[in-house]
């Protein structure tokens, strides 16, 4: 029978949905004897991942709940097979995705601002800031409040399952979308990361939702914010390194752009950083990924590996195989 | 030629959506003199509005550009056809609704606190805020940071335009729509407002976006909030008189809701109202509506109704017919 080691901290009504014919093996974050397993699924929490695998003999396969398994091929070695977690933080991720840009758009954290003054009249406010991010000195009647998604052009930089998830959301917004990621593709046009530079001045928002890789490392940098349009929105749902902080704190408080991050290079963000207070900007401190559903819904894609396992098929999620 | 009055204060280039055949007359905010127009489309501001209208003469129709016309019967009398500019609010106020269910569900208005005081290590204050809304006490590893919308419940109560276009803008997010209205319909299914409180109970998130009537007026009380969910989220997107605030206050201060007002009662909401300092609340000081497509679309509406009145085909936006 396939043993099976998993968090013992988890709620064991997760574990309804494993397959029938395993031997379930809770282990403590206490764990301090030998255990013989066949499959291990580590704690979300490296840390404590790496105070119980000294304790772990056998394991031939590691089914990671996390998206991200940077320190497990290190650890184990590579004589063991590697799975992730892929889609569990789609949704989530995608979510926060849409919130920051509607937050944004809707001045949201200037919002709470005044709520917390407890000044209905600060909503004027508002109107200078619409003019000093767009530029835009039209008389309105009434004044501006906030802007509107629908219609505006979004760029989404990276186009894999969770920049797809990102597209469904803002379709009801009727925006314009330009693609742009590693590989070119026809059907829908996605554009070569080559071609992001000529197609920056064409987008209100920008989304980065790529894999921090050697080549994506600072893509974005002070020729990058110049190139955008005066007032755009960037959004980086993916790895603070992917933006060249110097140059988007520079952007920033140069008010030629506005930002939304959930991630930050570094991170955590130190206490006194100077992004903390730029102006125009939101920041949700790597939160994006999170959810009430997050634990089911891992567990339910490492069920499905251990299926695939037992029956000799193909797995899935592989980013290490055994050699 | 049809004579039509409008405020000199806007744009000449929004005007350019009007019909030929037209003589368009700028009527300035400091008008001292009588005008003879037919066509009157008032300045929003109707503090402004109610100065120019005694300088006018021979006005048979009124064409607003806002969704409230409140004061413009008893100012023009029962002789004028009075047209409100319905629609123009839809796409904005539908935004500023998932703005603020995504904000309240992502815990933005913590996240915008813990920014200021620029400290990364207070996002694990989420936690505590999701388990003392939902009561929710699994240990969830890693800990909840934020909610999904998807699968959730969402209840409308009205579901006029704006009702429908908000139901769009839910769609990505595969939830469970729950109808309630003034009118009941069979396809698709509306409940009649008697069915509130029976339906009260399956909903996640409650948004409000029905007129206020007499029928309406204080629909949302104790025994609603009673009702509701443990952590539910009321949305007003209507008016402020829908919900009791003194009950609001209560059910926000003991915990059992959540909620993001556009609108309150009182309105402007007095500096030294509770209302501000409840927990999990968010306000926005009456911006939904907002916008700076607003101009442009509500004359387009406005140029719309002309060319019916010059072709003597029936108008689509009376609220006033002339006796």
């Amino acid at each position: 029978m396939l043993r099976v080691g998993y968090p013992a901290v988890f709620d064991s009504q997760l574990l309804s949905v494993m397959p029938e014919g395993l031997e379930l093996i809770p282990l403590a974050d206490g764990l301090d004897r030998t255990v013989d397993i066949d499959v291990w699924i580590p704690d979300p929490y490296s840390t404590r991942a790496l105070r119980v695998w000294p304790h772990l003999r056998g394991v031939r396969l590691v089914l990671s709940l996390m998206a991200g398994t940077e320190w497990i091929p290190g650890t184990v070695g590579p004589h063991v097979t590697i799975c992730n977690a892929r889609g569990a933080h789609n949704i989530s991720t995608a979510e926060w995705t849409l919130t920051a840009i509607l937050a944004m758009l809707k001045y949201l954290p200037l919002y709470v601002d005044i709520q917390r003054s407890g000044d209905w009249r600060r909503r004027s406010e508002a109107t200078r800031v619409y003019q000093q991010l767009t530029h835009d000195q039209r008389p309105f009647h009434p004044p501006v409040k906030l802007e509107e998604l629908t219609g505006k052009t979004v760029m989404l930089v990276g186009h894999g399952s969770i920049g797809q998830d990102i597209e469904s959301l803002l379709e009801p917004f009727h925006v314009e979308i330009v693609r742009v990621a590693r590989s070119p593709r026809p059907q829908p046009l996605v554009h070569a990361v080559s071609e992001l530079d000529r197609l920056l001045p064409l987008a209100d928002v920008v989304v980065l939702i790529l894999p921090l890789t050697a080549e994506s490392k600072g893509l974005i940098g002070p020729r990058q914010f110049e190139l955008m349009r005066q007032g755009a929105l960037l959004v980086n749902a993916a790895r603070g390194g992917i933006v060249q902080t110097d140059a988007l704190v520079d952007a920033l408080n140069a008010g030629k752009i506005r930002a939304a991050l959930d991630v930050t290079d570094p991170e955590p963000l130190p206490i006194d950083h100077p992004l903390w207070h730029c102006p125009n900007l939101l920041i949700t401190p790597h939160i994006g990924g999170s959810s009430p559903q997050f634990d089911a819904r891992s567990l339910q894609i490492a069920a499905d590996e251990l299926r695939r396992y037992m029956r000799g098929e193909p797995l899935r999620n592989v980013v290490q195989a055994a050699t």
